[in-house]
Parts: structure tokens; C-alpha cells; sequence
């Protein structure tokens, strides 16, 4: 069984809003061995819908449409079915009645508009929606099952559960998939994909592929088989395989971030981290905290944004700050040695650098960061020099990232890099 | 003209990421007065990208392709563009030397798989990329003119900038089309959309429409006139009555943040903050320094994220901690008048609460926060409840957000809210 989504507003295509549907419902089919082909998104045209139905329903076996089931003139899904499939437009009795008690319970007044989204194609069934007003619609077209749900994601993922996991179990997908995701930090895509390129040819099950995503080179892994267990295996084996090739440069698998996996090894060791932090303005702090439980291992932390700062809440002396610049490897490692110990814990970070735009020298250039770790063995220090076509927010990211796995690398006993 | 835009990516496809090019180049197009028509996403599948290249072109003027330019075997829009135009692919000997001569500024081996990027289907134009490794490509297929670049946001942006912008200026768009955006904060989006329903039937010109983002509901205007300055004078009545219509709900427009509104105000008057974070974690201190310059105005700040910090680094009583709980009005304002104080500075805000999804109780639920605002006239607190449909993530961000607006309406002279 293959899957199309077809994703109707033409908000999505002035850019208004950003199509979330597409994805969860890629991910929820994936999950359930249904592989999604295509995504289509259409502007409220009612011709160019009718003709994208037709379209997907000789290629699909499932098609799932999200929006254009609202009461207002620009929701063309029902009138553009009709015409895909050849017939005309009924009104549905029980819809009706529904549309009608839906007003009623949130004590609001109908308004006549509402009445066309009890309609629908004749021969096609119209499928209750508890959440909203707009019923959905399930209709045979060509080859094709054909859902339409209403765009707003939390009756649209109620409605999936409702009618779609039934339907996909019940014709029983055939087939198994298996999906892994690794995520590796510290190497860019084309380094990483060259040592497991004899994994990546077009066609070999398992697919695998990699995808670049603010520093963070992730490898994907998807297993096609006739059962889930064979399906699982296959997937299993490449994950090994690529673990091994890619060592650690391996940080974790599926929503693992830097940050979560540093936490988990910080717990595991009943240790602590504080944060003492120049250009990177408390988004390492931030990252760290994202952490459901993060407050078992992290202490806290200071922004010292300006050098009177550095002085004050960290104890760099002013005469260092003067000697070598607030952006020096000698104030990096100040600012981390003296929070380790202001914070008494076991680990502190440190970075200063220049996130630009402005403030670069030929001698300091912008995107030049120095990043401190101390620990219970000493202070170390490295130099990153980020090319200038780095953004402001990108230098900050990057910075943030390396101090995280400067210290995941110290934690698991490794070199800096 | 008319547009259609094409992503590729395998990981679209099972959900793994969230399209938001499609998006950016639709709002830019429509900024430009190029309506987009169509939106499709496939796969790593050469057959079908060929395919879909060939039905775009039957339908669009300019067709934009994201995605498939990297080096690896599954980056298939080089091959099937060639399919689509019925070329073979050649190699690009410029090209060639960019990618060359980018490595070596970034200090990084070029490994042989980058030499695929050099190649281009014979008789289509390559573009340079000046910000990564991988050159666009300019083809004409049928009626179209297709431009295919890398998927990485900020390579595609700058090269949307460098290529399209005065192809579309070239052409002529025939039209004029003025797009203004208010960003609104305070207010859910239903009282937003209420005070200017009047505004918002459909088939108007302006067409004015809202959505909702993370606590930002925003306003958009679109208008549409013979030429740009008619749709700027109708674009620009509708900004004044909006604005009129919602006062100090308005903090801005386009891409004002209210970290960048309140950076702004702050400059204007020469004044200076602090942050003292509990519950936000660095959150506030991230989002005041992703703002170019902040360093005039943002002195620095703490993220004590345990009690005892709070009394080693912000002399909260510890006392008042076990007699309020740390998550109290009488913590949040120690935390505020203190930092302020310890900063020497302006204006200090302050975050305590429970984000969870653990750690709340009958009495502290999750969702509970105290947020604090010290200036020269004293100190005030705000405690907001969350609705604990809120995820962590959500209650973090809120309460960032309302810290900063704290400050922005504090600054504006206005009523807390």
C-alpha cells in the first residue's frame, strides 16, 4: 500500500503557514508501514483539486486530504471530490443533525454557512467528526481510498486514529518497515556519508541516507520487509554496522540532542554542570534546560555579557580582559575555571567568541569562538574558527553544540576531537 | 507568471523533517507579486522527480526545486532534470573550481563524491553558491523556467536573492501586491480576529487574515492593485486601522521579535537589563542576545537553577525559600530587586515556575509561574497559570514572552496588561 497527501489552503501557498499536517501524517503512515510517496499542496482552486484527486488516485492506494472542509466559499474539498468522482453534491441528514448539536454544545448559534459542510458526493461517506464541525469524507476513486479531514491538526489527528489506523489494519499494509535514525556531531555530511557510502546505493534495502541539519549530520535507515520482525532485523544490522564505521561521531539515535545525551551521562554519574557564557547569551543554559529533569545535574549558570560582568560574577581579572581581549583563550579559560568552582560542581563550560554581524577585526575575525571545559583533571580550551558565511544565530548554534559535545567527548573518557 | 515550488527529500516524505522552504519561497514570490500554485514534496525517486519536473512545466511559468544537490546517491535532481529535458549530465569545470576552492577555505579535505555537484545537465545554466558546496542550477523546461537549489536554508535564501529576485523584476510581474504583517501579543487569536472581523470577509481587497504561532498571533495584509504603489496605499490604510483597532496588542511587524522591540525601546532611552531565570532557563538571556547589538543594552544575567543559587548568586533568603517554596511571588521579586542590584543596571526581569511535566502539585501545578520586573520604581510580580495543555517547551516559551512583553509595556509606560 502507497500513501499521497494532498494539503489544501491557500495559506499554505502564500507562505502563511507552514504545512505540519504533511509530516505528521508521513510519520503516523510510516509508523504504520504505509510508505507516503508524495505530498501535493494546493491553493483553493477548484479545478486544479479536482484534477490533483484524479491524478493521485491512479498512482496511490491511499490518498489523506487535510483543509477545505470549512463552511466559507474558498473550502472547495467536497464540490472538487464531486467532481473528481462524476457526481453531485447531497446533503447528509445525520451531518446535519450533528453540525447542529456540535453549535449546540458549545452554546453558540449555528450560522447558515455551517449547512454546506453536511454535504457531500453521493456514493461517498461521510465520517463524523466529535472535535469540530466539519464531518470528513471517505470516498472509493479509481484504485484509491480517499480520506479528506478538516486541516486543523487536532481534529485531523483524532479523525486518523478514528477511521485511517482501522483502514490501514484492516487491508493489512502486507509489509514490515523499520525506521532508525542516528545523529552524529563533529563532521560535515560529505565525510560522514563517504565512510558508509557502500550502504547508500539508490534501490538497496535498507535505504539509507544522511540529512544535514544545523551541524547535526543525521542517518537514516529505513527496512522494507514482509514482516515487521524481518523488517526490524534488517534495520538492526545496518545500525551496527553504521555505528561501527562512524565510531562516536555517533552522539545518539531518534530525538536524542546534544544536550539530552550530556544529561543522561552527567546522571548516570551523579555529576553536575554550570554554565559560564559570553556569546553564546544563555542558549547553552537554555539547550541544557530544554531537559525534562535537567535540574538533577545542572546548577545553573551566568551570561556575562559584558567585561564588567566578566569581573564581577566570574572573577576574570580586568588586567587579563585588558592584556588579551574578552574574546582570548586566557578569559575562556578563566571563565571557565572560576565558574567550575564559584558553582562547586563537577563540570563548568565556557565560551566567548564573536557572533557578528558587526565587531569582527582582521585580527578577531567574526565567528572566531573560544570554548573552556573544566573539570576535576584541569581547564582546557579550543580555538574554532567559523567561516564568515556563518550567520549571527549559526555561530551562536555551532558554539553552543561544540561546548555540549566538548563535554560529552570528556564524559565518555575521549580526545577533544 | 505563476509559480510552482518542488521539495525533495526522502525525510519529508516520512515525516522526519517539516517542509518550511516551500513556505519561505511562497511568501517571498507572493512578495514579489508571483502567486505560487502548487506545492508537490517527493521523494528520492528519479522516475517520479522527472516526471513531475515535465507536469510543472505544463502548468507554471517559474518552478523552484529545493533539495537533491548534494553529494550523495540519494541527491537525484541533477539526473532527473537531465531526464526530464532529455539531456546527459556533463561536468562543469567552474563549477569544479568552486567547490574546490571552497573546501580549502573551510580547511576541509574535498572528498571525490563532492565532484557530482559539478555536474549539470548539458544546455542548463549552474549558479554559483557562494555560501556552500553544491551550485544551483537555471533550466528552461517547456514553458518554464525551473531553478533548482540545495535545500539548506540558508544556501537557498541567499541564492533566492541572487537569482530569482531580478529574474522575477526581469520579467515584469504585471501586477502590484503589498503584503504587511503586525505581530500582536497578549491576546488569544479569536479577540484578535473579533475586534476586526469587518476587515476579514473573504473576496476583499486587502484580503486581512490571522494566525497564531507560539503565542504570537499575527495580522496579515495582502493587497492587491495595477501597480505596487496603489497596493502599497490600500496595503498601508489597513496597517492604520488594524493598528488603531488593537492598540498595544500590536508590538510590531514583519520580523520584529518582542526580544528585538524591547532591545529597541531599551537602546532609545539609554537604559540597561538583566536577567535572573529559574523556570526559562537562559531562555530570556537567548532570545535578548539573538539580536545583533544587544550587547548596548544587555549587561548580563543568572540562571540559578537550584535553590541554593538562587541564595549563593541572587542572596534570595534561604529562609524565604522554605517558608514560599522557590516557586513563589515573594522568590520572583527577591530574584528581580536583587539582580537588578547586583547588575547595577536598569531594568532586571525575573522567571520562577514549573514547566514539567514533572514537579507540580494541587497546589503548585504545572504551569505556574511567577514572573518579576524590577526598575527605578519598584518591583512588580505577575503569577500566570498555564493551561496544562501546555508542553514544557510551550510553558518556557510563554513565559519568556511575557517577561519580555512585561518590560516592553513597562517601557511604553503601560498598565502591566
Amino acid at each position: 500500500m502507497q500513501a499521497e497527501v494532498i494539503s489544501l489552503g491557500t495559506e499554505l501557498l502564500t507562505g502563511a503557514s507552514v504545512d505540519t499536517n504533511s509530516a505528521w501524517l508521513s510519520d503516523r503512515l510510516g509508523a504504520l508501514g504505509v510508505p507516503v510517496r508524495r505530498h501535493t499542496t494546493l491553493a483553493d482552486d477548484r479545478d486544479a483539486i479536482a484534477s490533483a484527486f484524479r491524478e493521485s488516485a491512479g498512482r496511490a492506494d491511499l490518498i489523506v486530504v487535510t483543509g477545505g472542509l470549512g463552511p466559507t466559499q474558498d473550502d472547495l474539498t467536497r464540490a472538487a471530490l464531486a467532481d473528481a468522482m462524476g457526481v453531485e453534491l447531497v446533503t447528509d441528514a445525520d451531518s446535519l443533525a450533528q453540525i447542529e448539536a456540535f453549535f449546540r454544545g458549545i452554546n453558540r448559534p449555528m450560522v447558515a454557512s455551517n449547512r454546506v459542510q453536511a454535504e457531500c458526493p453521493r456514493g461517498a461517506t461521510p465520517l463524523p467528526n466529535e472535535w469540530g464541525t466539519a464531518p470528513g469524507i471517505r470516498a472509493e476513486l479509481h484504485r484509491a481510498t480517499l480520506f479528506a479531514f478538516p486541516g486543523v491538526p487536532r481534529e485531523m489527528h483524532a479523525m486518523f486514529e478514528r477511521y485511517i489506523v482501522p483502514f490501514v489494519v484492516e487491508r493489512g499494509s502486507g509489509q514490515g518497515i523499520a525506521l532508525r535514525v542516528l545523529r552524529t556531531y563533529g563532521a560535515g555530511e560529505s565525510n560522514v556519508a563517504e565512510q558508509i557510502a557502500d550502504l547508500m546505493p539508490p534501490g538497496r534495502n535498507p535505504a539509507v541516507g544522511t540529512t544535514a541539519s544545523e551541524g547535526i549530520i543525521s542517518v537514516r535507515i529505513v527496512a522494507h520487509a514482509e514482516s515487521q520482525p524481518a523488517a526490524d532485523t534488517l534495520a538492526n544490522a545496518d545500525v551496527a554496522e553504521v555505528r561501527k564505521r562512524l565510531g562516536t561521531l555517533v552522539y545518539g539515535a531518534d530525538d536524542d540532542t546534544l544536550a539530552s545525551v550530556v544529561g543522561m551521562l552527567l546522571a548516570e554519574r551523579g555529576q553536575t554542570v554550570a554554565t559560564a557564557e559570553s556569546c553564546t547569551g544563555g542558549l547553552i543554559a537554555k539547550l541544557l534546560t530544554d531537559v525534562s529533569g535537567s535540574s538533577a545535574y545542572y546548577v545553573g549558570g551566568v551570561v556575562t555579557y559584558s567585561n564588567a560582568q566578566k569581573t564581577a560574577l566570574l572573577g576574570v581579572p580586568a588586567e587579563m580582559i585588558a592584556a588579551h581581549g574578552a574574546v582570548s583563550e586566557q578569559v575562556a579559560r578563566a571563565m571557565a575555571a572560576n565558574c567550575r568552582e564559584r558553582f562547586a560542581c563537577d563540570h563548568a563550560m565556557s565560551t566567548t567568541g564573536i557572533a557578528g554581524p558587526s565587531g569582527g577585526s582582521d585580527d578577531k575575525p567574526v565567528g572566531l569562538v573560544y570554548i573552556g571545559l573544566a573539570g576535576s583533571d584541569g581547564v582546557s580550551v579550543r580555538e574554532y574558527r567559523l567561516s564568515d558565511r556563518f550567520s549571527r544565530d549559526a555561530i551562536r548554534d555551532r558554539s553552543a553544540k561544540m561546548a555540549l559535545n566538548m563535554l560529552r567527548r570528556s564524559l565518555l573518557g575521549l580526545s577533544a576531537e
